[in-house]
């Protein structure tokens, strides 16, 4: 099994109380800069595939721009010290990011940064629009986290990375990514979304990871209703969802989960969902939606 | 059970596939600003618990300080937004850290921005000296990551949080630390060693998570020559740490686990060590060093 998106290295291994020498697949990792109109706007680490769907996905969930239309150009360019993702904005964009940008970098030691910082990594959400209520059955969420798991090919080569995934309720899966950071993963969905002229709204995200407040902001940036996560939320991540108007469902494991705001968009008439004996199989199931 | 770094919250639950009511201990994330000399260095989302510890390693870890001596005043500011750690530079230094940050302040728009990020994101890391050979046993590491479990006290209570630790292989575990990110557990960990006037050099570090390059930069710089992780390492970890000096031990499981570089300082003399039957056993056993 090969993915160039994994690397073999040999090692040292102590198992059952003696040496050996083994090998094992390890997901690549890259300094991955995101330059807009010319300036860094980040350096981030990541894995080297889908990195067109991660910039254009991170310029919107940042609010860098509103809609794909808005981006002139991106250019991904190879260097010795890593990967520049160059992203071109239309005039109009270029001007307020320009501003916005200059405004940002505040004077040094004004003595007041840190408590301005704070209040801006706390963002007005945009609030995502009601709808879809119990739109979402449970059997349709263990089905797509399953659906995800199928996906996870360089997490089962490596186990050491995360996905991310949307959904649709009547087509199943439409997309899922996976980067050894989760920002990352959501970044490239949301990106490549985007570039399909996919509407996330109409569907719902699910990720392999934790959810703290970044994933939450990422899905209020979308307009994502509903997000559902294999493991568990931090206190700030739920009374975001709770503000910005997402169902967050976590703890999703086999046909079990826990919703932790705004359950109305969830299915709750009783029905026989069949799920899968347990987590591992539902992960590397083969389930189709609508079962 | 009850930890001030959780907070109870009350979900709704699809279990056994009937809804019902819940509730669940969650990790509290809030955001956190470390200002240096009144300027916003970096704004994090972190567990608010030994910010002082956090803070310390912070900037020892980014090298804004290479000792704590140069810190001549840390005080934790609680605000409505979220919690700044004020750090003030002894005078030497402070004039160094602005010197540095006016010069990393690039222009707008240079059009070189990226590929110098890019360079920077790569800094050169302090090689760790060459020492400790044949210090550490397979069953020392297999007795620190069971310590660690031991410690994790957030993490069975919310399974949402990483945790890292130092340790000395006669005095075992010497520190731990919780956190929703593992980059802020390891900060944790250094900053109490070094306000504690322990040089890490001496002992190993551990950490819950998969191993990305920047905990091999903070494993550098805090000039420590081995770091155990329960999950698996990146591409760029583990050249960093061949670069750097560092044995680099990952998937430690039970008593097993793989060395990914230096295996010079891990003693491979036949022993019996009498190693726990399974992983669960010894995340949460009470072994203790030497046995």
């Amino acid at each position: 099994m090969s993915d160039a998106r994994a690397q073999r290295v040999e090692g040292l291994v102590f198992r059952d109380g003696a040496f050996a020498s083994a090998s094992r697949a390890v997901p690549k990792e890259v300094a991955v800069a995101i330059s807009v109109g010319g300036s860094t706007h980040a350096v981030l680490m990541a894995t080297p595939a889908d990195l067109e769907d991660m910039a254009m996905g991170l310029v919107l969930n940042e609010g860098i721009v509103d809609r794909a239309e808005e981006i002139e150009h991106l250019d991904i360019v190879e260097t010795a010290a890593g990967i520049d993702c160059q992203v071109r904005l239309v005039a109009a964009r270029a001007a307020t990011y320009v501003a916005r940008r200059r405004q940002m970098t505040g004077p040094v030691g004004c003595g007041l940064c840190g408590v301005e910082s704070l209040e801006l990594a706390a963002p007005q959400l945009p609030e995502v629009a009601a709808g879809n209520e119990g739109a979402f059955s449970p059997g349709t969420i263990a089905t797509a986290i399953a659906a995800m798991g199928r996906e996870q090919q360089l997490g089962r080569l490596t186990r050491a990375v995360h996905a991310a995934a949307w959904h649709d309720v009547s087509r199943g899966l439409v997309v899922s990514r996976e980067d050894v950071g989760r920002h990352n993963a959501l970044d490239k969905v949301a990106g490549h979304l985007a570039r399909a002229g996919i509407d996330p709204a109409g569907g719902f995200l699910t990720i392999t990871s934790r959810v703290s407040v970044e994933l939450i902001q990422k899905a209020a940036r979308m307009g994502c209703g509903l997000i559902a996560a294999v493991s568990a939320p931090t206190t700030l991540a739920i009374s975001q969802a709770e503000a910005a108007g997402i169902t967050l469902v976590a703890v999703a494991r086999g046909a079990d989960f826990e919703v932790f705001s705004h359950p109305e968009r969830i299915a709750r008439a009783t029905q026989t969902a069949a799920p899968p004996a347990d987590p591992e199989t539902t992960r590397q199931g083969r389930a189709v939606y609508g079962a």
